[in-house]
């Protein structure tokens, strides 16, 4: 399939234009074939990445996060700013990126994410990257708390009264902690998100609403085979495969306290 | 003793000019007494906090997190960065923060946070807030990483090889992770610190060194009780209370997955 | 009366949108009580009108000038800038302050002094604040000057020929030397407003108009009495009270020349 | 004598290095005659002014008061920023200005005004533009203002209480409202200046300094004849003359009020 | 004719409103005569058509290039920024010109350029300055560099293959080369223009299109005697003269390489 | 050679210290081979001078003119602000430029450009960049324009009397219409460069000093022989070639004005 053509196709999936303004998804480093027959799907474009797609034969990798959100000046090998689109350029391998585009979109980041964790009737909220809506039927914030950690793979940090019940749930996959107000606003029992600091924690204290941390990664991933689908229904000339070697960067805990130290 | 006398010894320990630009160091709320007898010292100004503090009948309360963070132009009651201000000042308790002094200053957060974790000869580096030194022998990531559970009462996430040596150890108390490449630059094994975003986990892979997150609050709280103690010796007319209270906001993990979902 | 069915009738009054962008107006301190039954009203708010406040037992304090127009990054007691707001908040009783939109409003500060000084057809001009129309017949300038210190209780700064006639005026209350120009393209005989800088006085002449400067406080502390009827009106169940100790800061003139060096 | 040599003449006088960074001393609009043989002194250059240059044959005028703060576009004959402009390039007659350089160098504004009110020994503080210095002997603050109009022949505005007794005085001529604060650090008894907006005059109350408001005209004149002698004893080849027209902008007050309205 | 009316005039042959946001078209000196007898139309206001406009004893100069691009705070006789100023203001005469507004207008710089070179169904394109059209039959791109040489009485520099052949081209008088894109999206053959960096000519090889840069002077020039034609048709009782002396800053080459060194 | 050693031996040629602000020398594209054995010499880094780079085998281009002036976000294949860095990095071949560095340094472009004019005693001037020196007798304006089209082998464009006497050269090769002034305080009786705006020739009228505008790529091409033997001086093991297909964008004039249209 004609490069164009497939961009046209994503463009279907996650309108640019639904994209924040300060984000940068789209054709970040074009690749040497302008036909497109394989994709490798990933959050993140890494070295391991890189690598797995040369190994598969790729043309193109389909990113959720994109590179280069600081502009540059040169392309070096070494330096973390370029590293990855040095090496996808010498592969010539091409990069494309969804990113709040597809946070935004219906049938996106976050509307898998609220149907991964039993959310029904979700709806877009505040600035429309988020959702919220309701459990099957009111459980405890710890209980919230375990079937998130068992449904997304992860291990959380929460706010609040373990023992409070919540059935109103309010979701926004990755980095979503500058934005409790919205779900404050919305009425929601708790905040799903990604990634939240600890003064917003703090800050989160005073509006009264608990916040649940799940992993940046593991509440972003749950898009990946949904997009896979997606694509692949449209473009039936094109293999489309979900990287193995994107595990997200961190391991969460030990698997337990010592104590013989 | 007077307020002004209380602040030159504050200013002793954790001189002001040693903050970062953008931060909000001091004398925040001016308190009702302009005699301090009794100090409650925490991480964060919280309305438990305050609510600790008039129990307990203190003067002042002693934070590492400054407010006000962003300047304001009017003081209510609800809203979350005035809320605890209008309290404070309905109380007529003060507020006196030390924090990227304190972060920096010999004998401050990241000394604290060497010596709890067993770093020996831990020097500056960088900009001169964080501290590289040894273990006593080398230990495999994933051991360190257990030891920093067990000692910090935490819940780590790490990147990294788990089988991996290392034994020069990086720390940053806080949020660290924009300042992996000063650690890399030292030759670090591995750099520890509080808080870290995903995208800074994916940069520091490129770095080629590993990152423990091992929680904002419980990377900066091994410093109060000496704090404590340095205001105690030089202040000897002034009663100091550690925060019961000061939990950190966040509870980590569910304590084990469920699967009888 | 709950504080904010009293904010919704201010805002019938003096509707915030209508003021400056660079304005702030609103609720600045949130008061102890949520409940409003006893408002001083004064153009500022200073240590005096606190006394003042809390003698009579007031709830809020309503001015026309606000505070803190640069923002705050920490609330002392001797500061200029944050003074008062310590002291307010230490007192418990809140602040709302109606400035540009009182300035702006038909019934406002300047339909208020265009009345008091007997300017008939009184229409806005320009962006709207001040106000131009007509004396019931033409004066000299001179005599123009004597009965606004008469009617205003004031001393004048005037510019321009005194035997000239004068019967098309336009007035802006309070700081308006700025926009001279508006009133000359108007048409206007004189302009008369509260404050004006000799930069602006010279600027003025090139214009050809004549300026008549009356003072801040006295151009506009005729709008209390009117502010504060209108209010009883909407809210019966409320006190209002103008202050006593609300002179303006100056005193104008010795009353004589004295020889006798 | 050559316009060149007079301008070094008038750099030693009033080095423009001591200027503020804002200001805008110096040549501002070259003369027809590069050789200067009358100058007529003013504090400000307006359209009475350029007539009577013409009227006496100057070939420049200098003036305290810069044109152009504003940089401009265009130099359009009616226009307020560019009229004065039009004039002096169409009569000829050039325009030099010492502005802040003057009132901060030895000798210069401010020193005039404290001598002229019978301010001994008084020395720079702050930016080292206003003056601090003492009265022969300790008067009421009443006594003082009536002793400032007598002097500078003007009509005061002044805050504070009339029988407190004063005798260090700060002084700082023109637009000083905004310095109050520097002259509260000296511990003058009053601040005397040219000129101070309401909001100045408020802020001044919390740091209980009394201020005096002597006319911005009135206070920067003394210098005058004092600046024309030291001229003349530099360049005895060249004439000065003090402006007749020059007059301020202001009439103060209407030397009465009428009752009988 | 009064001046204002003139204005009237010349704004309908090229209405500001379509000059550039940071232009500065319309009346920048205003002269003497309040009325128009004579204008001297040239493309820059240089001391020579200064003293030509003397000498014909013209009231205004008309110009396509502005001065004061960067606003000014003193006018002085021999800075390069206002030495122009100076010696309008004291001659007496002004300065109106018409610049991006009049490259935009229909029947303005770009129209007459066009026809000049004979493009026919030369229209509008891009941002509207510039304009397209046909060659009655294609020609070589070095035939239709003669062509423009002798046209315009010019020297051309130029990219592209010389044997290439040409037949739409695209015309932007002046200092075009930052805009070789627009023309590139229109399909054109060529792109001429007045002036071009080299970085510019270097960035045009990247999309393939050749451009010939014909000289800032020798591309205007062209719509002077139409402009004269259409003011002398609306105000019949003034007078217009081409200027003599406004030939162009530059001589192009020196008529021939000389190998005797 | 090692990049690395060879990075250093260019920076003893040209130290990027010496480089203007916005200037962007030094590594732009990072080849694939750390082993430098053939370099490619070139003013602009364009699709032709990739392609002989590849045909020769280099591994490296070292250019006068850098890429990415401005930062980019994106590396696509037929955006003009990208084409070469993509072409670059699939080829596999590094950038390296030494730009306004290499201006100023000793031995740099400006000293080989005096010295190819026969611009005797040659000293820098102003910010260092450009040099001034005399001919070893003075020539008329006309002849000095006449040997510099034959010795840079290009075609020129200049102001002033044709007839007037030269010997005080400044030069400054590239783009320097913006620096006449320096040019005319160091007393040059002309002024040559490689650029220069319409506008700034009109500024350079008033300063009175002619200007001769030589070409941006003729003028600084004389340094690339002498760059090159400095090079292979002091790195003998490395390749060094001439890039044969880097002439210039432009074609000057036609050779010829034609009459038959």
């Amino acid at each position: 399939m004609q490069l164009n053509k497939w961009i046209e196709c994503m463009e279907k999936i996650a309108p640019s234009v639904l994209a924040e303004d300060w984000d940068n998804p789209g054709l970040l480093i074009e690749p040497e074939n302008r036909e497109v027959r394989h994709v490798l799907i990933a959050l993140d474009c890494t070295p391991k990445i890189i690598s797995e797609a040369r190994w598969i034969g790729a043309d193109l990798i389909l990113t959720h996060h994109p590179i280069f959100f600081s502009p540059v000046k040169r392309i070096l090998r070494e330096e973390p700013d370029t590293a990855v689109a040095w090496r996808m350029l010498r592969s010539g391998i091409g990069l494309f990126s969804v990113h709040t585009n597809l946070d935004r979109v219906e049938g996106g980041v976050n509307d898998a994410l609220a149907e991964k964790l039993g959310i029904m009737h979700a709806v877009p909220y505040g600035e429309g990257i988020g959702r919220i809506g309701m459990l099957a039927e009111p459980i405890s914030l710890y209980r919230f708390a375990q079937k998130t950690e068992d449904l997304l793979h992860t291990m959380v940090s929460y706010t609040g009264n373990p023992e409070s019940s919540v059935q109103k749930i309010a979701v926004l996959g990755g980095a979503g902690g500058n934005a409790v107000r919205e779900a404050a606003d919305e009425g929601a029992d708790v905040y799903l998100t990604g990634e939240a600091k600890h003064h917003e924690a703090i800050a989160a204290e005073v509006l009264g609403l608990p916040i649940l941390v799940a992993g940046h990664d593991e509440t972003e991933r749950v898009v990946l085979p949904i997009l896979k689908e997606r694509l692949q229904e449209m473009t039936d000339d094109v293999k489309y495969s979900l990287a193995l070697s994107d595990g997200g960067p961190f391991r969460r805990g030990t698997g337990g306290i010592i104590h013989d130290q």
